[in-house]
């Protein structure tokens, strides 16, 4: 397949690095993207003069003809060649024969490959926005469903305090949610550019390039498109795509303690929540077995997303100005990141929808008065002006006591209970040690109905 | 040295795991931030009827006298405590006796912590701008006294194309202004607050927080400090030690790939820049070297600045809600970026400021005639129609004549030169293949004067 | 303090990079090493007529005076000086004035400081190798205390079959002696050497060296110290670091998987172990609390020890031969590495040993009768000669009814239990589905007793 | 597809999830392997009487059918089937029929997976270490073409002194040597197994699976097969996977130095060596361009391989025993490494062998006379009895003097020479900075024949 250099060469490329070298099997994702950037130059080369009528509008017709294909998934990447620049340029001159020879007319593929990568964060920011966004709802399904639903809180794996379970739910939603205010910011921090050239920019002037943008994507749907202003910059930079990856370690990340926490409260021995069956399987040998693979398998992926953005700052890490063929290796991390956390985020909003609280289990996890603990000693302070640090102290002893008897502390006697300290009993006890006491008089949590929760900026 | 907690405990701590689980020897950077957490716990305390006024007074007044220690660089924090807030709550202890337990009422820790370290992140955002700025100041100044001094460009580290010196440096000032807008939206995005308790919250009113938050802070330096809304959230959340990490790791790729620049530009057979010396080191044993130690340690820094993020996102993957000990290990990767990426922008600032450029080795570097043939390519396209795909083929083979017979273009013959393309002579060449006319017909450059140049936002 | 350097440079350093550059606050913990370096050196040098007897004796005995000090720790590191090397030189010269001039003669840090990090990681290996061999004698010693204690083995976190206690920890035992063996192996490849100079070797014969390494390692603790080979490999080399803490990675991701387990089955809602509770800490606010917090610091220092793989690796990343300067930070992180796992396992061994079962919560998990459909499926294998692919459907039928109708299995008819298969019966029940039938017939499971279990190689 | 779990399950499994969770796009690598397995797993079904013979030779006769498409190329994966495990099910299914279901008897993807994966790993190591040797091989021809060659050495990127060619590369034997011989330490310690069940063994017999074993690997490549001997271990170990790829990781960062040095050299402006054209690019707008594309992609590759150990430990950190569905994804890094190692060691065999030296720019940068500034400070001390750090003064100050004068040494007036030492004349200038005298006066260099180098053990 006919490459887009080698009028200097004496030998032809080897095989094997033919094959090392080649990149076509996974930028054809960014077709679409290298077309657009086609249908400015080819306008802009006929603002310059470059080009005449007819000759641009054969070559946009080409080239649409190939859009088109990709918009109704009939493309099919050929794996001769090197890469889609050169894909592409192969299908036109097969349509047009020596006319293509004028579309790579002052231009380099080291201005469109930056161009296509913008153009393809900027789409899948858009696209990752709207399942994190499906994602919040469900989420917000799910805390409505069990409104009034007391649960465990934990730190340390271990039992804390008592919260709602909508309050629960609300920390994985504010994180999600603060997923999408960053990407957000991100992709309104991110403009485009063309007319780089090699690294020094092009005859061109910025008005070709200016007029040509402003036709082509008339209805275009990246905003931002712009004549480049330091082309050494411009083919050097990949910072859009590492800081893609480090919002998407921190989605990714997010979603593995989603998926630890619900992996807990599913065990056997908790039993707080159902998973839905359709997002398990079974053991090829236990026939018993129903396990939360889905959520192994997105706790598992962070492996995946934390290496991927390892890759590419490795791979940049001293590389010297401007580009340096070390930046085709961006690509295929890019790409794995992107659509392992569309598909981790696409079925996990329809597997929260299909959890199930088992009340039983939690209430009988709340019956637990250790829970309470804090609420006494809170209880001692506010009540009888205990400082807190002697409270921490007497409710500590308290506990001891209870787990050396192995007692409840609804069985020790009155007088025991006033050995710790004048204003303990029983009716105190039950006043304080119950989780509709200790969630209301949590009067600092913000208390909105999921309902009104939003999107804030 | 008392600890904050043990009232349940029948068993003393171990020695060797107290060592282990202590942080004081870090985190005590956090102690200012921790008085602030303090100043307006008290007042909060106050506010809900907790602490009388005079309890109040004094220990604020003990308060002050900590911070006043520590903004006079004279506090040394005690080895024998097991962390900040401990070793500040001792020393209240010894100042007021039993009235210092009174301080540590309805709050925890968790709460403490995140908010010391988003504290923490702003002051650091505040100072790595203002050295970014420097740096950008140096960048500009270098820029300026080189106006119109001419560089080789590269790709590949092969020589490509002529540029203006301070469009090279421009795209490293490219960089670094993203950086500090990066920081900027990081910094804006970032809010702190009070109130989360271990996990669910206090039964202080966010009416107390808020007064308390106003009264304190009032002329405080990191604004929307807030009541907390979702404490489970709140005492769980890394984000913005991984963000800002994050964003530290694109600086630092942006400083590794300025060093390695900077290196080979100063290797003997480039010799384009000369470094200053009070940057360099010699050799122990070769008496002669004078080696790029700062950009040395600089490209290897990007090791820890890497790792950094990579341990802690590492220890946040899969930890259950809400805080876990973990955690606690977040401070010193957090610590060592910050002050790193400190160090590294401070003496960069002043290293940039010392270079010099050797004109004469640069210019020498410039009169490569193959510099030029993408400029002698595009004639063709534009003075004789030639399809560009066609002229690049002319060109070169052209270059690979020229490589074969060890010839420089100029000595070649006219005759010879139009067997390649009738349009080819000694005139063409010389009009098309130097500096002044390569640079000039790149009209695609902003090239705004380096005094225009403005943070944009 | 003077530098090993300096000749031909006109300036002074600046005083901001001569902090940043300098390594003495960590690389005097080569000092030991060091020293060894300089007497064999010192030695080579007398070999080689350099030095006379008189001065070399001076020279040893000097060495030998700061030796002793390390030795008694007495050793504090000159702040002021380079680094470590530098540090040893202007004791000397205190001492000694111009002879110690001398001492330097042929040969270059380069080639010590490769020297003492060789030796570093051999004495570490030493060191780890014996905490690992305390802590394979910490996991005997329970497996023996709870011999034939059975217990819920899990996949996916969900209850899989019963296995034995001492089966259980073996998994432990076996990771951590792989370790060893991986230790054991990269020390026996690890050879240091002496003479490469700066990278071009030096002017003394092989001879002198060799005469001069028997002489000061008579009784010395790393084998294998022979003169330099290849310099220009020796100088460049830090391959044996990366190996080191790749290896520790592998002991820490075994750790991380200890700590884990344990914090799971410490759970309230398991209760199958109970953890000592003098590596436990409590709440500051929540008097109940008691929090497995040294297993979370074990888990949570996975990041540190992964991060600084990755710091050492990414530094050294396309470094062109021989040295330079961004190896210096190497140091760092082998340092920390080392320090944290031998902290890790040195408390992991007492750890152990304090860890009690609950057997009563162990015997009433294994009470659930699902934990034996296995053997159940088996059975229809073994007695009936049923496809194991219809068995475990037969029985997943059977697990499928009990959950729907949320009953036992030992409470279904008789008739029920034919319906799925007709040799189903409550007596086949009884006799397969118990721990003790479950166990013994897991007949390739290798049951040495935890005497005989022993280090193999 | 039918798979190999489902008697429990009500609902059928969501389309989103199966296309998440199945792995048959990537572990029909294992195709050959997991055959092994199954053949050993038949024979000793039979050996416990579970399997006729008949039966046995059926299922043996239909796996070794699928073998032999798979050592014929002609096997094609099954991308409906979950796995590679399903898929040869379902192959021998629908030959078989009923019988086929009981060839899963007694045995767990979970067995087989750590089996089929550890066989891929001692294959891969075994073609890996062929490739190093042909590699080995490659430089000591490029050694021996070039044999009694000098050439600058580096130090920090700037000339240091004067060395062997061979002894240069000899440094890059010496690191892919030690790979070889990290390779056959991993391999030598690499044993596998059979028998694991899920986790808790199986109720075959030691003996059944060792007869088994005997009769299928009587050629078997794969030594050091066995009954297992701790299920739980078995099932959860993953730390062959990370030792190979920690090996790969050091093999990876030889290669991205040889890269970058290789870039370095080539560079037009040292120009000691050219690249093989059939291994390099050139651009799609600067004709001129002749790129070394294969040396950056090398270089780049780094970011994926670090990146892939980065995957898998991450992924297996704090994972509970025994398996986890997470520990599926070890297989893409683990793939994904040894291809592209592979891929780069083949090709760079062939790479270096097509490297030529240029001799005339060689010597040109060896006459630059401080490259022997050590070699005169030798000087001083040797003959004149100078203490090593005066002598490296002297030699310093009169580079200082020579780079301020901008003159050659050997320009100095013999009455300038004397006045830095009244040992230094021209004579001795001559004598003593030459390449042949400074290579020759290095005498701890082990200067083998290239011919007599061998793999050490």
């Amino acid at each position: 397949m006919k490459k887009l250099w080698g009028g200097r060469f004496k030998k032809k490329i080897d095989k094997d690095f033919f094959e090392f070298q080649k990149s076509i099997d996974y930028d054809y994702k960014l077709a679409e993207y290298d077309l657009y950037h086609s249908l400015i130059h080819v306008l802009a080369l006929r603002e310059a003069g470059i080009l005449k009528d007819e000759e641009t509008d054969k070559l946009t017709f080409a080239l649409k003809v190939i859009l088109k294909e990709i918009n109704e998934g009939k493309f099919k990447p050929n794996q001769d060649c090197e890469d889609i620049h050169s894909d592409i340029q192969n299908r036109i001159e097969k349509k047009l024969g020596n006319l293509a020879l004028k579309l790579h007319t002052l231009r380099s593929r080291n201005d469109q490959v930056v161009f296509d990568e913008k153009y393809y964060c900027f789409e899948k920011v858009m696209e990752i926005g709207k399942l994190l966004t499906a994602l919040l709802k469900s989420i917000t399904f799910l805390a409505k469903k069990y409104e009034n639903q007391y649960l465990t809180g934990y730190t340390h794996t271990q039992p804390a305090q008592t919260v709602f379970f909508a309050d629960y739910l609300g920390a994985f939603w504010n994180m999600f949610n603060r997923d999408h205010h960053r990407l957000t910011r991100f992709v309104d921090s991110l403009d485009n550019s063309i007319g780089a050239g090699s690294l020094a920019g092009t005859s061109l002037t910025r008005e070709d390039y200016d007029r040509a943008i402003k036709k082509v994507l008339i209805d275009g749907k990246m905003k931002g498109i712009k004549p480049v202003e330091n082309p050494l910059d411009n083919v050097s930079d990949r910072d859009f795509i590492v800081e893609f990856l480090s919002i998407l370690v921190i989605v990714q990340m997010h979603l593995s303690r989603l998926a630890e926490d619900f992996i807990l409260y599913s065990m056997k021995e908790l039993n707080f929540i159902s998973l839905p069956e359709e997002y398990c399987t079974g053991s090829s040998l236990m026939p018993h077995k129903k396990n939360p693979d889905f959520l192994e398998l997105v706790r598992g992926s962070t492996g995946k997303i934390y290496g991927n953005l390892m890759a590419v700052i490795t791979a940049m890490k001293g590389l010297p100005l401007t580009y340096n063929r070390d930046m085709q290796l961006d690509k295929e991390p890019l790409f794995s990141s992107v659509e392992t956390i569309k598909d981790e985020l696409k079925i996990l909003a329809k597997f929260i929808k299909g959890i199930e609280l088992n009340k039983d289990a939690i209430k009988k996890s709340l019956e637990d008065k250790t829970l309470y603990a804090t609420e006494l000693a809170e209880y001692l302070v506010r009540s009888e002006g205990v400082p807190f640090g002697q409270a921490h102290q007497i409710v500590g002893e308290l506990v001891k006591y209870i787990e050396e008897k192995n007692k409840k502390v609804e069985e020790i006697s009155g007088k025991k209970l006033k050995s710790f300290h004048p204003a303990l009993n029983q009716k105190v006890i039950k006043k304080v040690m119950n989780p509709k006491y200790a969630v209301s008089a949590k009067r600092t949590v913000l208390r909105k109905s999921p309902k009104t929760r939003k999107h804030k900026k």
